[in-house]
């Protein structure tokens, strides 16, 4: 908020009143200081490399997240799903990505029953593309993108143990949903998840992406995706599928590292079949996981490699929900 | 392997078989070379801060530990463990720290019963002290300590992703027993586990302690043991305890960070009813955890300040033991 100075001549006001309005500003912005002196502290920014336009760097910005939801033909879902994200702990503001074309939002019934936690901004798209929710948002404030699908309810429990793993690991994908490539004897890569082989990296299974339809990422990736071969955007637009795939990639190569870090969910659930629309999502289609394959060899091609490192790295949250979860029999 | 030179004149060999015999050493370092070409990448040593003295580095230095093991009065646990211990993968070389003065060491049976797969050194000390395994063993040539108790068995599976995930966290002590300790408004501090009230930071608990007695940290923290006030030195053998949260404020004071990292053991056991010897250990003393409580209080005071942090990342292995072990209700 800005203040607004009405320049009337000194004269006319006198000298006194604004010697008056002098003496009220500083003591404003003494006050303003102590406060802010007791504000927590600032964690750093720990990606130098992420190229975002440097905003003004508010408190919140740095501990707090953007919730990102593109929504499609379930409305009901969606404002279900609203009501539950808007107090998520740590939530700054939520984007709603509207591919419902030519329908108008439900911004006004929104606002007739406000108020509400934090701002919802309602971002109305002319193409249903499944990409459209990988804009770089100028509504975007925080270091931190909070992306959900809009048929996925996960527990705030979950959200806000996840968000604080994000914090140490702010250059990964931090998600409750793994998933895996595989090679095989041919060189043609399959993408699936735990009923697929093993990779075979000694014991146990590996993931080597996390999808970000449940995840945690930071904002300068959503920067980075604006700046990808024409062939991804055309892939994506093709498939109307594997948004996160490429992310996936992005991340990868950007960190030369497994790009995700998974988080074991307590409660996470699908909600589509509840929904009064019919419409159950794209991951019901028949050709759904032989488009993600395909997708990952085609990425492997414009990418020129296969930048996905395998993780069997699975993170829970100590002592939670079970106070003793960690028991053991010594 | 080195090979032996005969180094017989030229004169009487002849010419002809000194150019043989530089063909097949060329030759061999021609197989050589390419084998070397096939291995897997070096992994880079990401601790700049450790000032550990430069060491002729071999690859198996930076990608294999060293098994450190104290021992008093039970003998039979021992060799039962090493008889494990010897053959878990990536185990470079195994020492001993023999505190039973004046007994022989089973090095003679030891040898009796050979091969073994690594190099075990019987170090025999001179005063039966708890600290004496955190001595800076000129034989430690890897960067990682895998230090156990005497009494412990850890499967293997456990051992070897735990040994990956400190390649991940190399600045911190890798393990399978967390423990805190928790500030009372007296501002005394009490040490505890789970049975002790959560610090109050969200949900469910946290550790800000991994035990060394069954964890992996970088053998630069041994070098850094030796340089500590020497009022550390007499506490912990005032107490024979307390080494173990020693290494914990050191390595919470270099990090800045949580001083451990927690890894969920799928198989961990406490062997001590089975030894022979009717030693039971010195956690069974009366007076074992309050003398805890009073090593984190006096700690604080010698280190002018409470170092440690808390954590709540509880790490478990992606698909293993069950290959699902990630499922959720989606």
């Amino acid at each position: 908020r800005y203040f607004h100075f009405c320049k009337l001549p000194g004269r006319v006001m006198g000298i006194r009143l604004l010697r008056f309005t002098s003496v009220v500003i500083i003591v404003l912005l003494l006050v303003a200081g102590a406060l802010t002196a007791l504000l927590p502290n600032i964690k750093d920014d720990k990606l130098p490399n992420l190229r975002r336009e440097p905003k003004p760097q508010s408190q919140s910005a740095l501990d707090s997240f953007t919730l990102i939801m593109q929504t499609y033909n379930r409305t009901d879902l969606l404002l279900k799903l609203l009501n539950h994200y808007q107090a998520i702990p740590h939530l700054h503001k939520v984007i709603v990505v509207w591919n419902n074309i030519g329908e108008k939002t439900p911004e006004e019934m929104w606002n007739s029953l406000g108020p509400h936690p934090v701002p919802v901004v309602f971002k109305v798209q002319s193409v249903n593309r499944m990409r459209n929710r990988l804009q770089n948002f100028p509504e975007l404030e925080t270091k931190a993108v909070l992306m959900m699908d809009d048929d996925t309810l996960v527990s705030a429990h979950d959200l806000a143990f996840a968000f604080s793993v994000w914090q140490q690991f702010p250059e990964h994908i931090v998600g409750f949903v793994p998933r895996k490539h595989i090679s095989t004897p041919s060189g043609v890569y399959s993408y699936g998840s735990f009923e697929l082989q093993n990779p075979g990296f000694g014991n146990g299974d590996q993931y080597s992406m996390v999808l970000i339809g449940a995840a945690f990422f930071h904002s300068g990736y959503l920067e980075d995706f604006q700046r990808q071969p024409e062939a991804v955007y055309a892939l994506i637009d093709e498939t109307q599928n594997c948004d996160d795939i490429a992310m996936n990639f992005l991340v990868a190569k950007h960190t030369g590292k497994p790009s995700g870090v998974f988080v074991k969910p307590v409660d996470i659930r699908n909600l589509e079949k509840d929904t009064n629309s019919g419409y159950s999502g794209m991951w019901h289609r028949a050709e759904h996981l032989l488009q993600r394959s395909y997708c990952v060899n085609k990425l492997v091609n414009i990418y020129d490699g296969m930048p996905l490192k395998y993780s069997n790295i699975m993170i829970s949250q100590f002592g939670f929900p079970n106070y003793a979860n960690h028991k053991n029999k010594m």
